[in-house]
């Protein structure tokens, strides 16, 4: 059995290496007499690289080569990711992907064609880079009914976070030393503002609910505006902040799914989630809670993920593994807003006292707030459930205080 | 496609809860036209239970119905549940068991007649209840040699001593709530002595180096010793003590195995584990650590699990899931005295500034600890890395020392 490689980035070259270190044991898994790296395709040259002779810049070479049954997808980007990987099922070549953005963009264009084909389209490394997910949530948790999922799903805001909540640091300076270890982009954007985080709950949305969720319907917010007053707030409250991936069944047939920083109580299993770790956490109807946790990222872990699904491709030659999902239009996802939820606020106020009485005539029953050497005229609290309408509305009465920072409060 | 349930107690019925309540799903994933509930197989009366009428006595109406292909065998006990389960499997039947004691006791033997069969053996449940762990395992993180697996995976134990810890309440005390609470049995004797830790840990290390453990081979110590001046001295050394069940890949070719009360350092996922909840961590080589947790028992996880199971033979009826394990002879696992590992020790010495100078001239380095309102004489330290024999040895040297608890330090 032959494979190639699209791709010879980080993760690409990374497939290639955990392919040759543990050939034996991985060929002996994928149940072939062998499984050979064949052509790794990139449009740069390495020279001296142990794989040279096998680099090609030509994709018509993998995909008239018949004797290539598995391509592994490490290219990223939408174009000409899409086509590229189109072709292959079409051409009945089974595609393994770590390319969040494709599958999120057009998952359910390449899962028809997948079966239509009757090939595989695999993708677990899509999300949470080395952590197993997308096979536990479609195998093994197969018998519930999944109500909730939480994930921190970004690595790059966590080691952000992790690094402002433990040594006090603000927000500029920590993506700083993030840049610099090479935990952030030189264009951060994509981790900061949340569409990462964005494209893989769409991805793990889609696969439990089993219609196609697109980034664009889901409301999504950075954490470049949580300051060091927040955190400590938070801390007070008995929480951290965390950037937050949810998504929940509303009324067993529609769907809340919001990306944003949110206040985590220690309590939960994901506030001790540090670092460039992910973590995911799944309420099922019969199973209860159950965390998934490990590196979302990196050569190696996510290297392995996709070497998993290759070794499934080649055991399952004959045979579409059961997962998929269809396409469905954005009534699907209701507005955030109608959403319950409870909200922390952070506000300025000329006269406090009158201003605490005021927010308690507003908002009945909030939990007040305290940090050390808080500025004169600073006011924080964590309202009860409600809407999260009808509390924004509700704030937007109280002219007495002048917001600051609004954030929600993750129920996980 | 037909399914039938022998031992109707709590996770049997647990079984037919979930498929009565999640049926439409779960024929749909099981890819069947229908997947049905034909036989419930129990030597007990239920006057009155909503599924009175698939009650059979007689074992021999399953295995003749060649309807049934898939049995569920949540019995629990070796006898006659390995009769029964093998007698299946002979049969052309599918098997999906809960029962540690049979897996970790027969698995090798079953896993043959499978795959002579050509039937599946599965066993989720059979380990972490509700936690996803024997399919990730054997697929998700293929592509990796796992050199090490630390678990926290009998919630009785663990529920006592987060008890202890959190609350300052010895061991007697707390197991008496335990038995109360429905949390621990009348008879205790499995959990408090870490055996169905160990069979856990046996089926874990079975599956991931391909070698049968029997639990007679691995090193097994309960909790029932456990003092709350070790857990006081834990806190203050910068962790807690989990009834904690290890394998270890020595030299690449043996396994180290051992179940045991250890020191869990903060800074671990497991240290976090609280009540009846279990976890497993996993190092991979590729991955690095990943980390499962959930509930390891009750009615429903458990349940879950085994529905998720039977699924998957119903979508895979012509073909054998690949996993299994080949006999082996005790040879494979190491004497837990020659793997390396560092103290906790306590004991009581009479001369205690005498015997601090006479530890540090034995043990070289170790880590001193105090508590509050200690008696006169105890002492408490932890050593530096030594085989388990050395570390010992030098201890029975001691004379000056009367040793009253002694606990691995674990690395995970």
């Amino acid at each position: 059995m032959y494979v190639a490689i699209m791709g010879y980035g980080v993760v690409g070259s990374g497939v290639a290496e955990v392919l040759a270190k543990n050939h034996h044991s991985i060929t002996k898994k994928s149940m072939q007499s062998e499984l050979e790296l064949k052509y790794i395709l990139d449009i740069r040259d390495f020279p001296g690289d142990p794989n040279e002779k096998l680099m090609i810049k030509d994709f018509n070479i993998i995909l008239n080569d018949d004797d290539v049954k598995v391509v592994v997808e490490t290219m990223g980007g939408l174009h000409p990711a899409f086509e590229f990987v189109s072709a292959c099922l079409k051409a009945g070549k089974s595609v393994v992907s770590s390319n969040k953005e494709l599958v999120a963009a057009k998952g359910d264009e390449l899962l028809k064609i997948a079966e239509e084909k009757n090939v595989n389209f695999l993708f677990e490394a899509s999300v949470g880079g080395g952590i197993p997910i997308i096979r536990p949530l479609s195998q093994c948790l197969a018998a519930n009914e999944i109500y909730e999922i939480y994930g921190i799903l970004n690595g790059t805001t966590n080691f952000i976070l992790t690094k402002m909540i433990n040594e006090g640091l603000d927000f500029a300076t920590v993506l700083r030393m993030a840049q610099e270890n090479g935990y952030a982009e030189k264009d951060p954007t994509a981790d900061i503002e949340g569409h990462d985080a964005c494209r893989k709950i769409c991805i793990l949305a889609s696969l439990i609910y089993g219609k196609h969720v697109y980034p664009d319907w889901v409301h999504t917010e950075g954490i470049t505006k949580i300051d060091l007053a927040d955190v400590e707030y938070a801390k007070n409250w008995g929480g951290v902040i965390k950037l937050i991936a949810c998504a929940k069944e509303v009324d067993g047939e529609k769907l809340y799914a919001v990306v944003s920083p949110a206040l985590v109580a220690n309590t939960s299993q994901l506030s001790s989630v540090d670092d460039v770790f992910n973590a995911i956490l799944v309420k099922g109807d019969a199973t209860g809670d159950v965390v998934f946790y490990g590196r979302g990222a990196g050569k190696l872990p996510t290297a392995s993920a996709i070497v998993a699904d290759v070794i499934d491709c080649c055991r399952h030659t004959k045979e579409k593994k059961f997962f998929g999902w269809e396409s469905c239009n954005e009534n699907f996802v209701i507005d955030y807003l109608d959403a319950e939820t409870s909200l922390y606020i952070r506000a300025k106020a000329e006269h406090p006292e009158d201003a605490v009485a005021e927010i308690q005539k507003t908002f009945g029953n909030v939990t007040l707030l305290s940090r050390k050497d808080a500025p004169a005229g600073e006011i924080a609290f964590v309202t009860d459930t409600d809407t999260e309408r009808a509390l924004r509305t509700k704030l937007d009465t109280l002219h007495i205080l002048e917001p600051l920072s609004v954030l929600r409060i993750a129920n996980c």
